[in-house]
């Protein structure tokens, strides 16, 4: 039984008039959306990418292509970011992805009739990919069972690697949201308090031990009113789309401060986002079941089935692939992280940001973080230049990229979120 | 040697033309700022207290009676929330004090001769108040000795109470920001999971250990951009006042979810604010030493002089006063948890909302928290109607209230924070 499904816009004989390179991230199967400041100008615009093209949605919006599908259609793609869109809701969403399908799609004559083309298309080399949304509350999960095993073991030597609660709850926190960049931006290393083992206080300085973390994140819409907690079944209604993330972690400062009350100031400095956020509605051909969830969780986290996503993944260090992994392995699933996160009646917004924590698989070239990758650097990386990583040196640029493929559907691409690092102050 | 400053506009002298009651929290010396919104209209204005009076300072800007000190102060103060005026900065903040203390004050006819009074003016009897600004990111430090070494108690009993890192670092971590609401907002007990001691696993329903915690917090305007450190000393010119806020926690939910990445969804359900932000300036007279600090603090949160504030707090159930406490004995003072915030390069920006964490004394009288007062329900308050309290029942009305007071200066007010608490939906 295929747990797959699709509609007419994810259709493998769908084409666009556009050409499309075959293996291009963003055939018209995708259409994710971002936010970009094109040359001479310096307010952000929203658009989708198709190749390597990006269409402009306020020009679609003039033009009157968007009319009867979105009352308001100008208004809101001439923000410069796409929090007004999100919370136009899931019917929204579909009913614009499904126009879009359609003006961009072989066979069309309407959008090459209005002599748009010139002006909706933009070279995606032209222009300067902007954080496509406002982030309102930013949470970051910790959902892979490997990932936590891991560090469990590295963190508590000894001890039960994983804590009584975590098969019971999607655990997770805040993060800080006015530090989230967009892909590309430079990552200053940061400053923060150390201590040693063997030393009786900490000191202050630069992080000898700056890690990334593999994460894929989503965006919601808004939700109930506060006080009403969302359904497990309806979550994914919620969800628009998914961007890559890293998740930049000084473990060194992490593992003093992060008793009693979790991570701050080892995550708070910089995460970097991709610039494309692909839509549930693209990603729904690669929906598949995730591990057996032992115990059941609870009847508030229930859900039937497939909830998760087949989405390869992998991470360079310069021109070095040093992990890859798949999102499908992951134990909480997006709705369920949803669902706990609302349980207790918490507002959903349009802007929201939640990240899947670290993807690690079982295999040691596939743990998303050098913490793992080289236990907490006591097994530093030998990359093929000869040099070695325990940790990310000034200068190291991580790259990530993602995208489903499987036979019957067409490849769909999450792009790459990349970021280099620069020395501390 | 006093330790209190002040300038013009704390002059105990001064007197402004609006009567206002012996002992009011907003004589013209406070003028703090708030959001509301008047009768038969929707959007919210922005005004400062005076005595049981507002000012609306879009009236104000619309007269020209603040030109000069903001240039844009009409398009400012034509907003919906404090944002873009906290954007302005120090210098905006005190020239603008400055000028309101002038339009208000007695012998100053400037205001009246505008013939403004009648519409400048509301009575807050008259108004809905407003969150009085977007809060951006959230954080909530934990910065009471004593609050930290009883909950140490209460949590990890037989262990050391305070951790290690504790007298290092202004231990703090982000919370929910879009689930804050102002002062007299209901909150939603909330459900969870719980876990006995002796079960196995734990079950979902609503919080039976539902519990207030008395904090103050601070506003910011915006800070150098990211990858910039603050430096402690220049800290305090990035904070513009401070609010009673309610960090309302779910007990149970908090116990079985913190390990290992903190608070989630035992705190993320509300948070309460008080709707008048007292400006740092208006509490400049009571500025005072905070405890000594052992072992100093490392070089990046030393600071000179007096940083705490001598703030007298009380908490209310329903009608019966539970805990009186004083702010001026925080072990971590608002300006070093700013610069420890932002010493990893992390930007603070305008409309960033930083709580204290529970505010306790040493005394248990002082405690404030029910998680303190009735060391985790083992001892329960018995309150003057025949009644006794482990944690709130349904129902139960907490009321905050904040003061300044002593010799040579006027009595400061910070007004309150209250809730009530609704049933599980």
């Amino acid at each position: 039984v295929s747990e797959r499904h699709g509609d007419a816009t994810t259709d493998p004989g769908l084409r666009s008039w556009l050409p499309v390179a075959d293996g291009s991230d963003f055939p018209i199967q995708n259409l994710p959306f971002g936010a970009f400041v094109r040359a001479g100008e310096s307010k952000a615009r929203l658009g989708v990418a198709l190749g390597d093209k990006i269409v402009d949605l306020r020009s679609l919006a003039r033009a009157g292509l968007l009319d009867g599908v979105l009352p308001d259609a100008l208004e809101v793609f001439s923000q410069p970011d796409l929090n007004a869109f999100l919370g136009r809701g899931r019917v929204a969403w579909r009913a614009l992805r499904t126009r879009l399908s359609c003006l961009l799609s072989v066979g069309l004559a309407e959008m090459q009739a209005a002599a748009l083309a010139e002006r909706a298309l933009v070279a995606q080399s032209d222009v300067q990919m902007r954080l496509p949304l406002r982030v309102g509350d930013y949470v970051d999960f910790y959902s892979s069972l490997e990932h936590a095993t891991n560090l469990g073991k590295i963190l508590r030597p000894g001890g039960e690697p994983l804590l009584p609660n975590w098969r019971w709850i999607p655990i997770g926190y805040h993060g800080r949201a006015n530090t989230i960049v967009v892909s590309g931006t430079p990552v200053t290393r940061p400053h923060g308090q150390r201590k040693a083992a063997e030393a009786t206080g900490p000191d202050f300085g630069p992080s000898r031990m700056l890690d990334f973390e593999l994460e894929l994140a989503f965006v919601t819409g808004d939700g109930p009113p506060q006080g009403t907690p969302l359904p497990a079944a309806r979550a994914a209604d919620h969800i628009f789309g998914v961007a890559l993330l890293n998740d930049w972690s000084a473990r060194d400062l992490q593992a003093w401060e992060y008793q009693p009350l979790g991570p701050f100031l080892g995550k708070s400095f910089a995460t970097s986002l991709a610039p494309w956020i692909v839509t549930m509605d693209a990603l729904e051909p690669f929906r598949v079941r995730g591990p057996a969830q032992e115990p059941a969780p609870l009847p508030y986290l229930a859900l039937e089935g497939p909830q998760n996503y087949d989405i390869a993944l992998e991470v360079d260090l310069g021109p070095h692939r040093i992990a890859r992994t798949n999102f499908r392995d992951m134990y909480w699933s997006m709705p369920q992280q949803l669902a706990h996160l609302a349980s207790n009646g918490a507002r959903v917004a349009a802007g929201d940001l939640n990240a899947s924590g670290t993807i690690s698989g079982s295999a040691p070239s596939s743990y998303g973080s050098l913490i793992e990758l080289t236990w907490r650097g006591t097994k530093p990386l030998e990359l093929p230049d000869g040099t070695k990583r325990g940790f990310l040196e000034d200068g190291d640029c991580v790259t990530m990229r993602g995208w489903c493929e499987r036979s019957g559907a067409v490849r769909i691409g999450l792009g790459a979120v990349t970021g280099h690092v620069t020395a501390a102050p």
